[in-house]
């Protein structure tokens, strides 16, 4: 299996995209529908407005206490019942690129509670992180959500609580695509 | 400047390839010199064998403190004397891969010293990091030191020192080759 996915917004594909927000820093094109391919497509596919791509990479803040916490509570993705989706793009500034790993842990857990907001939304909220920087894509981060119709009003609290954290202050560039299928 | 660079063995290049040894697992492709781009080629250029993909990302491991410490010390790539050159390239086993980043650290620092091993031997030794493994690539790392024919010796011994740790038993390929300009 590739590590790699490709993100392809145009007229085709399995998810609906409901809205668009351009929550900091540049718009990024609209689209009406979402496919997301399990490798690195070179070409943007027929249809295709946009493409943006991610790979799925081992973890670099949680400790395996946060590990075991999780595995005992998140979802995976593909639960019948979640058809509702959020592909949140995100891209942080230079400051952040250039703190150290013990600076960005800190920020991350001691003082921003990332795992910790999060897992008081499981098992709720199934996700999924790509990661982009080193593939010189114009974001960072590709964050991906699955929840109920149930869940909408979770799902936007935690998104709430998040971006005011302090991590969100490095937060230069982010989009807020919500999907269903 | 694109984050992404791509080394490609061939009959051209500005390095000729002194020697290449496998140290662990399957053997890669002989070449007689190397050709290194900041851009990530899609295609092998004529005259390539083969190509290897690889970008230069934030650190993972490396606390303020030690990058304080490097920073004094660490030399630049591209010194004229130093026209020795070694490309080392690196995969590390899922056993590594799935462990937590608390514990990849306790073992590449706390028990390896890989980061102190490498102090030893400044402003000896240049030294970049090219990360693979998120681009589907052969190799998880590209590791590139530049050094002065002098310093030759001292680049065997930290190469020893490394390969004794307990973080080099999670290594399960590598490929050690040696080049000058």
């Amino acid at each position: 299996m590739s590590r790699m996915f490709t993100f392809v917004g145009g007229t085709t594909g399995d998810w609906k995209i409901v809205s668009m927000e351009t929550v900091t820093g540049a718009p990024w094109e609209e689209a009406d529908r979402l496919q997301v391919f399990n490798r690195n497509l070179a070409t943007l596919p027929e249809g295709g407005n946009w493409m943006l791509h991610g790979s799925i990479s081992n973890q670099r803040y949680t400790t395996r206490r946060e590990r075991e916490q999780l595995a005992l509570r998140e979802p995976g993705l593909g639960r019948p019942e979640a058809s509702c989706a959020a592909l949140i793009l995100l891209r942080k500034n230079e400051t952040w690129w250039e703190l150290a790993q013990d600076e960005r842990r800190e920020i991350f857990e001691g003082r921003s509670f990332h795992i910790q907001l999060g897992m008081r939304h499981l098992p709720a909220i199934a996700r999924q992180l790509y990661h982009s920087r080193d593939l010189d894509e114009p974001f960072d981060f590709l964050t991906w959500f699955e929840y109920s119709p149930a869940d909408i009003d979770e799902f936007d609290e935690l998104l709430v609580t998040l971006r005011e954290t302090e991590e969100w202050a490095y937060v230069d560039r982010e989009i807020d695509i919500r999907l269903t299928r």
